[in-house]
């Protein structure tokens, strides 16, 4: 296994996959609801494993399900190393034991949501080669193609906001493996982004183009996307089965 | 038809139909792009139709079109008036000239995309409403649901925005006859959001519940997205064919 990580890559991807959630219903973790049959999480996990820049791959489970989802997730990660930790109440916390029991070895971490299931491989390498190029926290980004307004709390429309400075975030967000570790150490209140968390730090954080298939599977309408993305995927690389 | 227009509807409905458009490809006015073989327009104009408060349509069309666009259009009206005119050089131009094409009578008047061609009726009776019930300025929206970002020239983050203020503007606009005049009147930059113009007035721009049915169908991505919402469209309300 040592081996094989030295020469797959440089990456720690950490997923934290702890969350129960209810916008797609409740039940299952959401990170477990079904797309296509296979739970999101397995979707998100073959694909992080088919980056050539991951080493090593964290996921943060539900402290019940961590033997389950060890079990689900063995078998597509194509020989990479997979740790399952327990996670915490919040994602914070799981991202943080998850950064917890990276082994050592990769300076460059990035931490990915489940719910981004079908994010492309090659998205993933390029957040970890801006990273390697030099940038402390890197985030991948669309533009924002709605006319976007903001509003007072009696939803009367204060001002039209000049989208061609914003951002819609998506993960995987890459960090230096110190940056992250400091923010993290630094954080206070439970924050659901990690960029953010390293803002704080008054560390600059470098956008990237990111992905339509990127997008965050939460609510059923998303889960319908998901499904034709998924049926009209990229089959230029091979991913485990 | 004078009979039947005074017993529909108070609204009338600008679509200004005559930008050429590239996102969705180089070719055709964007407006008629096919979705299930349909043009964007027609799918737009039947569901405008089946709204109860709709009184009266007027689309912009492309000048050298305006036949061809009243031949499409009128069989899907379900016995509305409609009034088909020149389109000008931008969507503001196109805007003024169908407002200057509304016969006497309605007082409300809503401005609708027709790329938003899914727009369920209930939605622009909804906008209606609101104006009815005194606003006069009244636009649907969604929230943004993405962590948004604002960026410096070299795409490095300079904060997170507070999203929860922020909301993303979808069609149709509703506005009081003469709010929307006199904001056209007053326009001097070519705008893309009537709403704009009015805040421009220091007229108050009131939010209600938009539709992910709504959503403008510019990109490749937003067709895909489009067929789907087509195929499972609720059949609650017959749509004049």
């Amino acid at each position: 296994v040592t081996a094989h990580f030295q020469q797959r890559g440089d990456v720690a991807v950490l997923v934290p996959a702890a969350g129960s959630g209810v916008r797609l219903g409740p039940g299952a973790p959401k990170a477990l609801r079904p797309l296509g049959g296979v739970p999101l999480l397995l979707h998100a996990v073959r694909r992080l494993a088919a980056a050539s820049s991951v080493a090593v791959i964290v996921v943060a489970a539900p402290p019940a399900d961590v033997a389950a989802v060890r079990d689900l997730l063995a078998p597509a990660t194509a020989g990479l190393p997979l740790i399952v930790v327990p996670g915490g109440a919040h994602r914070q916390a799981s991202v943080a034991a998850a950064l917890a029991a990276v082994p050592a070895g990769p300076q460059i971490v990035l931490v990915h949501d489940a719910a981004r299931a079908l994010t492309p491989p090659d998205l993933v390498d390029s957040v970890a080669a801006a990273v390697r190029a030099g940038a402390d926290a890197v985030i991948p980004v669309l533009p924002v193609v709605d006319t976007i307004k903001s509003v007072d709390a009696d939803e009367t429309v204060l001002a039209t906001v000049d989208r061609s400075t914003l951002r819609a975030v998506q993960t995987p967000q890459g960090f230096r493996r110190d940056v992250l570790a400091a923010a993290h150490a630094d954080a206070v209140d439970p924050h659901t982004d990690d960029a953010g968390l390293v803002e704080k730090l008054g560390v600059p954080v470098l956008c990237v183009p990111g992905s339509e298939r990127a997008l965050k599977i939460t609510r059923p309408f998303d889960l319908v996307i998901a499904e034709h993305l998924l049926a009209t995927e990229p089959a230029t690389r091979t991913l485990p089965s």
